[in-house]
């Protein structure tokens, strides 16, 4: 079971979503990426943001340990750089070993909250 | 057609809301597999949960008869441990015949109802 | 461009919603497949429904004209028989030609539409 | 990493709802792609879009400066010819070079609005 996944993920459509209607954090508008690794060993992921107008920032080093899942939201990634609301981004995230991601979106900027879940592009 | 599907499925960002609002069981906030074996074969599915802080629990046995679908709610398992609501979980299935995964949610945790669905990731 | 696609296509988590509240047809709760045949020769497709507790039946069969898109609801197959409501159910769907598959859904009836969209698997 | 992605994605289920109501362009009813470049080279895109009872159209030319993404909306989309709304309608998309591809929809027309994602189809 430990070699389950890819080691390469993608995904076009980022664009975390300005406001926030609701008490934080639970109703935080975000955009998040879930991560499990199966592997027995602890997995180190580096994400490269990608932009409509400017170079790519990056890396964003992650880590998950092993048999463990984590989900982290792309507004509390600062280093090197926050990524911008309501900015159009990308990314690719590249592991040591191979997990399995899902994408997630909460939007309450309407005062009704919109979620998302989907897979990402894998190879 | 007995040999469409995969025998491995996985998906990382689980997470069963606490709150229901509304009648149950149609309205219970839930996150539910709905599985097809196709084969003409007994589909015997193990699953192991991951978390974010504790080691995997597993395997849940799940039996699909030849030819069937089968829908079941992650509120549901027990054996051998229920998934606590409202935490970070991921998923890894195997089956010993190819089956077709599909992963469903449903939030009614805002007197609202919010319905999602996809397919997880399969090697 | 006249070889994309795939000829298997798979979902197991199908359920037409039996209330419907708006007008008709716009507002009907419904499950629909959109097939997209880029090839140069009509494409002749066999769909196979899966229950949980009865045998599949089938083929239900749907033509779609060579560089054409067809949408359908599953609600409106009713040769050999019509799929019921508030059903669990799963597709198998096997194209004498590659083509691209899109399930989409319409749930209206607490009044509000909802609507999801994705790919199915494919084989 | 310049090398991830595909050449070719197609999806089957486009449908640009005819109605907005809120303000321009933020609430404006639509179906949009976003494409990430990662490769070192220009990304062009020729994309052909179906329909149900007439030829398809195109090409409609989108190039992608390297190491960028873009996010455009079917609506804008004019030459050769602009997409009649309200109308299904499919896509295939060929690159020169691998990019990564996201659907988006927003549809304001009941005057809540709703928001789909997910990856479409790629080989």
């Amino acid at each position: 079971m430990t070699n389950i996944g890819r080691k390469t993920w993608a995904f076009a459509g980022g664009n975390i979503p300005l406001e926030t209607r609701g008490p934080e954090p639970d109703y935080t508008s975000h955009e998040r990426l879930s991560v499990l690794n199966p592997s027995s060993k602890s997995a180190s992921l580096e994400l490269t943001v990608f932009y409509e107008d400017k170079e790519p920032i990056g890396p964003y080093e992650i880590k998950i340990a092993a048999h463990r899942t984590k989900t982290f939201r792309f507004n509390d990634l600062i280093d090197p750089q926050a990524i911008p609301l309501e900015t159009n981004y990308g990314i690719i995230l590249v592991s040591n070993v191979p997990v399995v991601v899902q994408f997630g979106r909460l939007d309450s900027s309407s005062g009704e909250i919109k979620q998302q879940g989907f897979v990402p592009y894998s190879e």
